[in-house]
C-alpha cells in the first residue's frame, strides 16, 4: 500500500477535512525528470506505461531538459524541486548514461517520506546529504521489469523505472517489493565537502550553472552567509575557480534581488533555494564567463 | 468560493447535463505561463506547491518558453490563448524581471470571467484592452504568501503567484481575499494605438514575431483588413518599420493560407487569432528579416 | 460511445478489478504531438478547446518538438510511442504544412484499437504499415469544426483536430460520426520498402535521426538482424548512403548498449523500439556525420 502514506489532503467544496477513507483514495503523484528531451517522444512512452498500469495515476513532468549525461544536474534539480511537493510523491529520475551496464537501479525513500526511482549513479547525491535517505532498495528486474522488454537494454526509464513507479503509486506493490535493501552508505555519491564559513569569508562550490537565466548557484546557505557577516549593500569580492584556475574575479554587490542593480550588472543575492546566487540582471553570468557546476567549481565570497 | 463561477460542464456517460451540485465539484483549471524554461525545474516547483494546497487541482502548462524578460510577449500570448479555455480558468503568468522590486503583484478578473495572477508590469496590456479587465486586486503578501518563504525575493512565481492561484482555485479564499482592489486604469500597460484602417491601406504594429515558425503577427483584425478593401488574391505592398527605419518592403500575395504560395515565398493571410499574419511558406520571415515585436514595430499594407 | 472501447483498467484501493459500469467511467486519454513548439502557446489553445468540450478529459503532450514540416518524423514518432499507451487512446498528430489546402483531415482507427486524428499527409505511414489501419474516415468539417472558426484556415489543430478528438473521447460523437469512411489504401504514405536480410548482411533505411542524443535508428528489426547472423561482439561494417552518396563508412562494434564502448566511440545495439540503432557513447552520431532520416537514407550492416 505505497500510497497509504501520501499526505496530500483533498479539499472538497465546503469541506476542508477528510476522513481516513477519503485520504486513501488519493494516490501519490509521479513526478518525472530526465535528459531525454521531448523531441523523440521518450517521455510520452513513460507516461503511457504508467497509465497502462493504472489510468488514475497523475503524472507530472519535472523536466526532460536536464543536461545530458549529467547525474550531478539530476541530483541537484531533484533536491531543489522535491520539497515543494506533497510528502509521499514518487520521483522518477532518469539521467542514465550507464544504462544496461552494472550500475544499480534504486528505489530510495528519503528521511522525510518521498520516494525516488533512479539509477544509483550519483543522481541521489544531494538528497542523500539532505534531507537524507532513510532506506534504499535495488530494484529487482525479475519482478519489476515490464513483461516482454527483457531484450531492451537502453530504456530502463520506460521498462523498469516508470513501470515500478506506477505499480508503487497504484498500490500494486509495496515499497518492500521493489527489491532487496542495501546499505545507504554505499549509494554512489559525488563528494560534497561542507562550505567554509569564517568571519568575512564564505567558500563553497557551484552546484548549478543554469544556461537559461545564466544564474550561478552556490552551496552556501543564507544562514551561513549571514553568519560570515555579509549584509545587504556589501560590496563583495568574488572569486570563481575551476580545478584551481581563476575563471572570474570581481567585486559584486550583495542585495535582495537581481533587480537591485542596473540591467547587465552582476549581483549576489539569497536565491529561491535558500542558497547564495550570483547573476547578471537580465543577462547570463554563466554564458559570459563560461561557468560550469560540480565539485571542481569553487566559489569564494570575501567582504571587501 | 472562487470556483463556483467555473463554467466548464462535466459530461458524464449518457448524461450531458449536470446539476448545480455536480457543477460545484469541478474546480477551475490553473494554466501557467512563464519565461522559466523547464531545464532548472522551476515550473515543477510551482506544480508541487499548487498540489500541496489541493491535490485535486488540475494544472496545465501554457508555456515556459515565453521570451525572457518580455512582459509584452507574456501579454500577447495570454490574450491569444485565454479565449480557448473555459471561462473561470485561472491563469498564472510569470515573466517578472522586476521581482522583489516595487512592482505590484496583481490578481485580475477579466470582463468575461477569467482570472489572471501576474506581476503588474505590462503583462496585462492586451487583456486589459480586450476583453477588458473588470477588477484588479493587489495580492496581499501578508495573507497570500506561502508561510516560511518571507526571506526569498526572487521566486514569487512559486511563493506568491502559484500559492495564491491554488488557494483561489481550491475555494480556500475567494477573489476578494487576494488583496485590496485598485483602479483598473492604473494597471501598467504598453501603449496600444488602434490600427489605421482607410480605403486601400491598413497600418498597425507587430504584436508577435515568433522565432519557431517565424510568423509575423499584426494587430490588424481581419474585419478591418476587409473593410480597407483587401481580398484574397491581392498583390499587397508591405512595409515594416522599426523605430521609423524600413526593415522590409515588398509586394506579397494575400491569400487563405501559407500553403497558397510556393515553399519559401511570402504570403499574407488571416491567421488563427483573427488578425493579419505575414509568413514565408515553411521558412522563417522573422529570422530572414530580423523582425521583432512591440509598439516600436510598425507594419503597413497597401493595395497595389 | 467512443470511450466504451477504452481498455484502461481502473485500480481502486484494495480492489483491482472493475465492473463494466466502472470501466465506462474511464474516458480515453488524448495524447497530442505537433511541430508547434510551446513558445507561442498553440498547444495550450488545443488543451483549452478540449477541456471546454469536457473538463474531465485527460490530455497528455507527446511532444510539440516534432521537426517542423516533417510528416515523416510525426509518423515515426507516433508508431514508436503508441504501443506504450492503453488501447483506445486517441492520438492527435499535427504536423501539417498543407493546412488549409486540399489534404484530407483523417480519423483513423488502427488494427489494434487506437485512434489517430491527423492530416492525411504521410503522418500515418508507419502505423499503416504496422500495426495496420483498420478503418479511416475523412473528418467532416461541417459537423466537426468548432463553431465560429470557419474563417480560419491555418490552425486546424485547434479548430478541427483537438475539437473532434475531444468530442470523440467524451462520447459526444461516435467514431462513425467523424465523417465518411474512405479506402485505407488511399492513405497518403511514404514508400516503405522492406529491409533486406541475407546471411551476413542487413540493409534498410534510417527512420529517425534524433538531434538530441544523436542516435541513428534503422528500420531493421532485432529479429532480422539476428537472422542475418549478427551476434554481440561482432565488428560490423556499416555504410550509410544519402541518395546514393556515401556519408559514413566504418567498422563498429555490435553490443548490448552504448555503454559497451568508451565515451565518444560508435556502437550498434538493439534499441528501445526493437530496431537496430547506431550511436556514439555520450556524443551525437547524427551531428558528427550530418545524418538525416527518410526513404532517401540507406544503412547497411555487414559482418566483417
Amino acid at each position: 500500500m505505497g500510497y497509504g502514506e501520501f499526505t496530500a489532503v483533498r479539499r472538497l467544496p465546503g469541506k476542508d477535512l477528510q476522513t481516513p477513507k477519503e485520504r486513501r483514495m488519493v494516490k501519490p503523484f509521479i513526478c518525472i525528470q530526465s535528459d531525454f528531451d521531448t523531441q523523440g517522444g521518450a517521455p510520452s512512452c513513460m507516461h503511457g506505461i504508467i497509465l497502462s498500469v493504472d489510468p488514475e495515476l497523475r503524472i507530472y513532468d519535472l523536466s526532460h531538459q536536464i543536461p545530458r549525461f549529467q547525474p550531478w544536474a539530476a541530483s541537484w534539480t531533484l533536491s531543489y524541486v522535491m520539497p515543494c511537493w506533497p510528502v509521499g510523491t514518487i520521483f522518477v529520475s532518469v539521467v542514465d548514461p550507464g544504462v544496461g551496464g552494472p550500475r544499480r537501479a534504486a528505489a530510495a525513500k528519503t528521511a522525510d517520506g518521498y520516494y525516488i526511482i533512479s539509477p544509483d549513479n550519483g543522481s541521489l547525491t544531494h538528497v542523500k546529504s539532505e534531507p537524507g535517505i532513510a532506506e534504499v532498495r535495488e530494484i529487482d528486474e525479475k519482478t519489476n521489469r515490464r513483461p516482454g522488454t527483457e531484450q531492451f537494454n537502453t530504456f530502463h526509464g520506460r521498462d523498469i523505472f516508470a513501470y515500478t513507479a506506477a505499480r508503487l503509486a497504484s498500490g500494486i506493490i509495496g515499497y518492500e517489493q521493489t527489491g532487496p535493501a542495501y546499505p545507504v552508505d554505499t549509494i554512489v555519491s559525488y563528494p560534497l565537502p561542507p562550505p567554509l564559513i569564517i568571519p568575512g569569508c564564505a567558500r563553497g562550490i557551484i552546484v548549478s550553472a543554469n544556461t537559461h537565466f545564466g544564474t550561478v548557484v552556490s552551496d552556501i546557505r543564507i544562514g551561513g552567509f549571514e553568519q560570515a557577516g555579509f549584509v545587504y549593500g556589501d560590496r563583495t569580492l568574488v572569486e570563481i575557480l575551476h580545478e584551481g584556475t581563476v575563471v572570474f574575479k570581481g567585486t559584486v554587490l550583495y542585495h535582495r534581488s537581481f533587480g537591485s542593480v542596473p540591467v547587465g550588472d552582476p549581483v549576489i543575492y539569497n536565491g529561491s533555494t535558500g542558497h547564495i546566487y550570483l547573476s547578471l540582471n537580465q543577462a547570463s553570468f554563466v554564458e559570459k564567463y563560461k561557468i560550469g557546476a560540480g565539485s571542481g567549481w569553487q566559489i569564494e565570497f570575501r567582504r571587501s
